[in-house]
């Protein structure tokens, strides 16, 4: 299904970059699908499942996206923008297909599953009433939406993850204009590439990597001569 | 550097379980290294990077962040739990090295980069404005933690995304509890694995993944024989 040998993990995350432009042409038969299935495989909390996903494929909806989002171009180029979307309320409907499932595949006992259903909900309930349950929709959307940018990656294929769009309107062309429960937590355009995009870097490890304390360079951990993915400068470079 | 032959992308989503328990063993040399510069290969809004992350070894810390994390074992059992932060306060900092090192790579033009300077933080006031800022940091974060999540899958590690921790105590644990502009977004404890665990299920696909319009199926849109995965059910199954 893939349009080019499959890659590691480690080689899909180095060679992936945010794409702007895109062939045209729809994708294969059937690696939609499969990038689909793959997305929902993202670990959620609770295994609540927190989070849908649109795929958008018609030229006049794909308009409407890059209206909503600013008027950036990749939903118009790209075949397919994913819409992903955090379900606020998915914990407060009737979860017993969820437990039923990880019991009879022996994944849950049956106390842990009894457990699920009452602090899961508990939990959830302690975030409503703190104001976060549309962050932790966020966070089951934003694991799919990295999961779905890596398997977009190692399927050959090129993606954009965006922000810049105005929610009430992405909404509307996904047609949940009405629903206060569901908030928009990324656009993902994907397409067959056209170009080759370089590395526009990252900032030096030690601002960000850090070993037990924040501030303290993970660097200080590790033994000088590390390997060759022990030098933490030169792994970062541009690529 | 890997414990086993790398997988593909598609199969490390696949095979990717949460896992409770793990050897006591530190991870070999150099892995971790190699993980943590994956994570922050990560894409970002704006590529500020508005994210960093604390790999917690000490077994001090490590229990006092099991503590934080209502009692859960993983991070007392696993050589290496990670803290993801969000960074809400990047965008207010010196940028201009972010803007040096894409334009040095050829990754953005001047043009571009001047954009990113001005919209780009001009962006940032307005979801500050709106309370958004710490929503798209945590954001920035959850992209990172779920390649760290696939990238430990794919180096044969196993992981285990943690929800359900005090906040403020976990800030103190990384020794940060005096900063408002960072916020706790997902704990990921990571080790080698000691369990082979089952798939707990997902719901059924027509539930969370739709075509154009929340609600309509994305099977509807698809041709019915569409290959060994073109049956929407079949791949979501228990594994």
């Amino acid at each position: 299904m893939n349009i080019r040998p499959p890659v590691s993990v480690a080689e899909a995350i180095r060679t992936r970059r945010s794409a702007r432009r895109f062939r045209p042409d729809p994708l294969p038969d059937g690696l939609l699908t499969e990038l689909l299935a793959l997305t929902v495989e993202a670990p959620s909390s609770w295994n609540f499942q927190s989070r849908s996903v649109v795929a958008v494929t018609a030229p006049e909806d794909r308009e409407a996206l890059a209206r909503a989002a600013n008027d950036q171009d990749q939903p118009r180029l790209a075949p397919v923008t994913l819409v992903f979307l955090a379900e606020c309320d998915a914990w407060r409907g009737d979860l017993s297909d969820v437990l039923t499932t990880a019991r009879a595949s022996g994944a849950w006992s049956e106390e842990f599953a009894r457990s699920v259903a009452t602090h899961g909900v508990d939990f959830q309930r302690d975030l409503a009433e703190r104001g976060l349950l549309r962050e932790y929709a966020v966070k089951d959307a934003m694991i799919a939406a990295g999961f779905a940018m890596l398997a977009a990656t190692g399927a050959g294929l090129a993606s954009s993850p965006m922000n810049g769009w105005d929610e009430a309107e992405v909404k509307k062309v996904v047609g949940v204009d009405d629903r206060d429960d569901l908030a928009v937590a990324l656009l993902l355009s994907i397409g067959l590439p056209v170009e080759e995009r370089r590395h526009p870097g990252r900032r030096p490890r030690d601002r960000h990597v850090f070993h037990g304390r924040y501030g303290r360079p993970w660097s200080m951990g590790l033994p000088t001569a590390g390997g060759p993915s022990g030098d933490l400068h030169d792994a970062g470079a541009p690529r």
